[in-house]
């Protein structure tokens, strides 16, 4: 799909491509369709960053609250969207073994309850090792430094997702 | 539902129960949860309505262009909430005969193009055969109004969703 095709959506043909880049947040998308045309993935990507900071702080860990715990209740329930399905597949999280399970899921407890969102890693730039080191790290950081760190994932699973629509390299 | 129970909801639990009192924004509902304890329906609505009123423009017409099309292409479709299919129903808009439909849509889609959101209306609170009248109205209205006449509407609706669900009187 290129650019031009994006700019001739409608809002309701928007929503429903991009509706997701951003996980549970169709929002988002909808409010960025305001700032059309785009000239490109970079430009497109730009305004839904912006949109993120422009939140005030309630706003921005709700955005975190919208994602799905990693590797956790809901992917076994199967409440995850189809980008989340494929992206934690890839990631081989679904794999691990019963006792990393339980400790991962001990550690995503813990780090829900000290922040008051989930823990969020494009898991995609990551690898299954890392994932267990990374959460264990995050843990122990500070709640506004985490903030940031965490919104960082959010923006760069949106850019993944919109190179995958975009069919660019990412 | 009493309010002791909601404020003794984690975020998981909190944004599946109120995800959709904005209909598709479950992120608010997530910002929202950042806000408890909350003293009542009222006080939680207040947040609900504080935090879009906080939003951008771009991010009032995002909330708007989350909303189905009143007895439009999407509950033809079947992709209506289970909040709007009810809604809908109860207002009898989907009992509409072939003509009044047609131009139902004809004036919806004029709508659309005028403001570039759907036309929202808390259906419970109308009648089928005031809803395309108020249509016709609201078609005429300059824009910065007619957003601020939609927004009233979502308000209205969250309230009687909320309602619903504390199981109190709207």
């Amino acid at each position: 799909m290129d650019i031009e095709k994006v700019n001739s959506m409608g809002f309701g043909e928007f929503v429903d491509v991009f509706g997701n880049v951003i996980e549970r947040c169709p929002l988002i998308a909808a409010a960025v369709w305001s700032k059309r045309p785009f000239s490109g993935l970079g430009d497109l990507e730009k305004h839904f960053f912006a949109f993120i900071d422009g939140l005030p702080l309630s706003g921005q860990e709700g955005v975190l609250r919208c994602h799905p715990e990693l590797a956790g209740r809901q992917p076994q329930c199967g409440r995850l969207s189809a980008e989340s399905q494929r992206e934690q597949s890839a990631a081989g999280l679904q794999n691990l073994g019963a006792a990393e399970r339980l400790r991962f899921t001990e550690l995503t407890a813990q780090y829900r309850t000290r922040f008051g969102f989930p823990f969020v890693l494009a898991v995609r730039l990551s690898d299954p090792a890392a994932a267990p080191r990374e959460l264990a790290r995050r843990l122990r950081c500070p709640p506004a430094q985490e903030l940031r760190t965490a919104l960082g994932e959010v923006k760069k699973i949106c850019h993944l997702r919109l190179a995958d629509l975009l069919g660019e390299q990412p």
